[in-house]
């Protein structure tokens, strides 16, 4: 899937960021001088505007590198998803949804409307053969080691096929992002007891054990208390729980840091303690944030496209673009290609 | 459903703990002592070590409001669920299940085997008329305030009409154990346009639709961010849903608390300041810990039935007793009895 000569083309949604195409252009920065990506670069959005602001970073690589593909719309948070790419056609996501499809780019990463770009990258870039569901995917913290959770809301309404294949999409991502080679595949369930969870969890468990070692290794159910152990590489779910669970984390992440500062300025020698400490809190942050890891494929389609959060800071957009370059690198769409369709033919 | 005089009682299952009886007689304390319940207990358990233990401790408290009934076995968390129960006659689990059975007590607080409490409960003393599948409830802290997650674990295959009646149990939960008037209940589900989430929850939000205002009052889908928001006072989800956030939030807070531990002992600048700050932390475990509203009741049953975590503490413990006597006290079975039939009749 590579561009000639080993050297790939990201193409850019360069509007959708709640921080403005600036952040962009920062993370881009980050990603070719800090993070060292060797990949060519499509930004995608206002001409002019995107020129101004290279014009200002004056980034140190060669200029051959960065491509600017004028668009004249944007796709807003508000749009509907579907009709949003309908009727924006000109809009930046569209257009860097067209240069993937026409073969100008090998990855997209957009900061933009997620149903919008599922709904835009399903439809034009299909399904791989085989593949039922397309399934969203993301790299969360543990105590260990990151872990894959997939999927985090792509498919609300799951059978035991499209959670066999998350396991596929899910290890294939984790070999390719997480440089792991044989990634322990868990699923979430309640209760891990054989019998336990419910009829969805039954079946899969069941696909899983026919696969496992074929295709994926299955370390078995886990429960929800086991999440953060990090015993596991990738852990598969529905689209419809993986979303709760990775909203109400994000939640409660921020609920505990929001009680922890109004608890450390109560007095004066709270506040001392909290100065002296100062550094911890942000070594803290940085080890339970997601930025390393920002962006979550949309896994199964003909293309690689990536969604980073809207609040996304520049690390996390040059990370979510070093991602973008290892699914290329990995080959990872014909490595998914082909385990599909055996595990599909071994159950 | 009150004793005569309006004295309840309440049995206790005093030996599932992970911390053993004598747990469960520091909570006898505090209850009486700290939290004034003014209800009778019938201690079930080893006889002559819960005398020993309560002896040791001299409550000052009328010695006529506390009973101790033998009970020889105890079931353990290894038993399996349907079978403790049955093999194990004489355990304490079951006695004090006897005992609610027979009107002997109005409430039953057990720390035992979550799986035998509800398995054993449902079977001798049956859902109400009308309820379909009991659910699990419990209280969680949030911004502003706490709220009640129900289910949280009971019935991992849920229909539409088990969510609604979800609805109704929780919204009596939080009546009798929040003191809350008029609960607002929201459904949690992922994206909160009409038509988003999946098949379950856009026909549960049509019946909570058809029953609001006249049986409960709905405030509506709520996503996963907004969980710790405290907006509502009832959150609904089925068991397989409930049971993983609740488990895996307690995860993350664990991981939280673990990795700030280790940040703030890495130098000795950290370790003064978290020295000077310490109360902070202690306040904000306060703050964020269940501990206050422990016990979460089997909801939808002939009789109060509360679960409290194995690894209770006695304030925990207390304060299950507590929410035990409010709900005798608020006649809550009653009250469910009459919504539940209410609302199926209005879908």
């Amino acid at each position: 899937m590579g561009a000639p000569g080993g050297i790939c083309t990201i193409a850019v949604d360069a509007m959708g960021s709640d921080h403005g195409p600036t952040e962009f252009i920062r993370g881009l920065l980050y990603a070719t001088e800090e993070l060292e990506l060797d990949c060519n670069f499509t930004l995608v959005g206002k001409g002019r505007l995107l020129e101004r602001l290279l014009k200002v970073r004056k980034l140190h690589i060669d200029p051959a590198r960065i491509q600017i593909h004028h668009a004249s719309e944007v796709v807003t948070m508000q749009d509907k998803p579907i009709q949003a790419l309908r009727k924006k056609k000109d809009s930046s996501m569209a257009q860097a949804i067209e240069l993937l499809r026409d073969g100008k780019a090998q990855a997209l990463v957009s900061c933009g409307n997620t149903g919008a770009l599922m709904a835009g990258g399903t439809l034009r870039m299909r399904p791989l053969d085989g593949v039922d569901r397309p399934a969203l995917g993301i790299i969360i913290p543990s105590k260990l080691k990151p872990f894959v959770l997939i999927d985090v809301g792509a498919n609300p309404e799951s059978t035991p096929l499209n959670l066999m294949q998350n396991a596929v999409l899910g290890a294939n991502y984790a070999k390719a992002a997480l440089g792991i080679e044989k990634p322990r595949v868990a699923l979430l369930t309640i209760g891990t007891e054989e019998g336990k969870g419910n009829s969805l969890i039954n079946a899969t468990h069941a696909y899983l054990q026919t696969i496992h070692e074929k295709v994926i290794y299955y370390a078995g159910p886990i429960e929800g208390f086991q999440l953060f152990d990090g015993a596991v590489d990738v852990v598969v779910c529905d689209g419809f729980v993986g979303n709760i669970v990775l909203k109400s984390s994000e939640a409660l992440f921020g609920f505990i840091g929001a009680t922890m500062k109004e608890e450390l300025v109560r007095n004066p020698k709270r506040i001392l303690g909290a100065a002296l400490s100062k550094s911890a809190f942000r070594d803290m942050k940085v080890r339970l944030s997601p930025d390393q890891h920002a962006g979550a494929p949309l896994l199964g389609l003909k293309g690689n496209i990536l969604k980073s959060h809207g609040s996304s800071n520049y690390i996390a957009i040059a990370n979510a673009l070093r991602i973008a370059q290892e699914l290329v690198k990995h080959d990872m769409i014909d490595s998914i290609s082909s385990e599909i369709n055996q595990a599909n033919d071994l159950i």
